[in-house]
């Protein structure tokens, strides 16, 4: 399942050099439509060259995109947007129907909304590296089975050597980028978090709600590293995460659906809330832990996520999957 | 989940008028509205009323609505169209992008594009029934924490009462049933089960497989019935049905999701096996427990799944939610 969100993993260690603007030359519009005097937004995809198409989803309406934007390479993820219902009226309203079949009480139609109404969300990774590239290119995933020992061998050493960045995290945590999409702060350096939106969600409607709750604390890399003494950092993101939400969203606990992710996208503790019946990627068994059963967990063996083999699933692409292999663990 | 395959069901035995071709002109406003003067079909919703949203999908893109058109019930469904890649070129030099958010090599944008390169399929059911109404609403799903009181007191109780039958499972353990369909048998009276396909799998690719293991034990509900004494019988499921599928559809077991639900949907043990990657229905991190972490668990704790509060969720039309309901526990 591509994850718009697993990009932050991948975040280069070039830090920051901002994402360039394209200049636009003469417009390639076969249509003529060319804004003139107006001022405009300059479109910085309107000179994007398509190499190749990394994935989509005819299900969820999105795709992946590899390509060239003023010759740097580019990742740009185009998803189109949930259909809201306060704007129905002026979509019925304002559209064009095209008749494509009538069979009794069924007919069909392809509706032709006024843009403004049927946004599509893109997202531009420029410049995007190697790693941006593999990271969104559709490919298989496996059941990887890790021991206290396998973690200890394989991952922990590959987490290490890899030392993803986690730039960007801090950027939130400092306010140095993002400050004024907090939803909530617990500015406390043992319990506190910041509660902000994942990338994914467009924030027009609850049905798809997701946020992400990042922890202050920085020397928790995933799940693994949890223990009892973490016990009131979780409960504490739980139940403030939930209260925030309550009030901002007007969406009840019993709405939502409270987890992290093993093996995480990047190594910097957060909690993922989404809501129920939402099938947001990434809920599956096979990768989401319910921070109320974590708690639990930790709670009656302090050593539990230390203890256990975990399973989780790998892409083809991943690095870890090659050294679980080597390791001779598939 | 809503189907909108699923209206055949319903459909009418009145036979097909021939999907129409409507003649039309161009139109070239931006807006993608109708000049007026052209000879074009009539916005057979733009006199749409909306009654209720019926159920949407925030991922899938799509919503289900009942209202009226000109007096007469109908039931309307708009599904965004998938992006098509032969159509990137246009939609990039056509559309208008507004900048939401930049942090560091990302960005994100909203785009706006032509009417005709961004259409959504429109299902229109009139005059449409009580039953297609009922059939497209969304029963709404709640969160239940559930500890072991409120499965003594609640729960159990309102499973012994329902005496819900499952005459169907014994008719397929007794070979009366389904025989045809069994994939693998293990008659073992203690930890012997029968594997077969679920109903929901037309077993035409391994894509989405979907395959039950039934105990032959008759006395376990549930996983909240599963002590250390079932290990040997979850261990055998998990390992003979991973040995069978192996040999029958040539998938490992890296490409397997094992797992329980709680609530199940009968109560009688059975064990889920879907392939990794499909996202079945109930595979969930909220309502599905991996079959290996069950294992575990018990092998750590004998009673492990007696004594820990459980968290499932809940149709707003599930009997077993009224009697949380009444217990003051939602």
């Amino acid at each position: 399942m591509a994850d718009t969100s697993a990009k932050r993993q991948l975040d280069s260690d070039k830090t920051g050099e901002p994402a360039q603007e394209v200049k636009r030359g003469k417009t390639d519009n076969e249509n003529g439509r060319e804004d003139g005097n107006e001022s405009v937004q300059e479109n910085v995809l309107s000179g994007f060259k398509t190499s190749s198409v990394l994935s989509d989803s005819a299900r969820e309406k999105n795709i992946f995109i590899h390509g060239k934007v003023a010759d740097q390479d580019a990742v740009v993820i185009l998803e189109k947007t949930p259909i809201r219902e306060d704007s129905l009226a002026e979509l019925f309203s304002g559209s064009t129907l095209k008749l494509e079949m009538k069979n009794d009480i069924y007919s069909t139609y392809r509706l032709q909304a006024p843009p403004h109404l049927n946004e599509i969300k893109t997202t531009v990774v420029c410049p995007a590296t190697e790693k941006h590239i593999k990271k969104y290119q559709r490919k298989e995933s496996f059941l990887v089975e890790e021991t206290e020992e396998d973690y200890k061998s394989v991952t922990l050493p590959y987490i290490q050597k890899q030392s993803f960045s986690v730039q960007w995290v801090y950027n939130i945590l400092e306010k140095k980028a993002e400050a004024e999409r907090i939803v909530y702060e617990d500015p406390d350096p043992d319990v506190g978090f910041v509660l902000l939106p994942d990338f994914k969600w467009d924030q027009k409607q609850v049905d798809d709600l997701y946020l992400i709750a990042i922890a202050h604390q920085r020397d928790i890399k995933s799940l693994r590293d949890l223990t009892s003494e973490h016990v009131p950092l979780l409960q504490n993101i739980f139940q403030k995460g939930k209260e925030a939400i309550l009030q901002r969203y007007n969406l009840p606990a019993s709405k939502l659906r409270v987890y992290l992710h093993y093996q995480p996208s990047y190594y910097h503790l957060h909690v993922h809330f989404t809501k129920l019946g939402y099938d947001a990627p990434g809920c599956g068994v096979e990768r989401a832990h319910l921070i109320a059963d974590v708690i639990q967990n930790l709670q009656s063996d302090p050593q539990y996520y230390k203890t256990r083999t975990l399973y989780f699933p790998l892409r083809a692409d991943d690095g870890l999957l090659s050294k679980f292999k080597e390791a001779g663990r598939l």
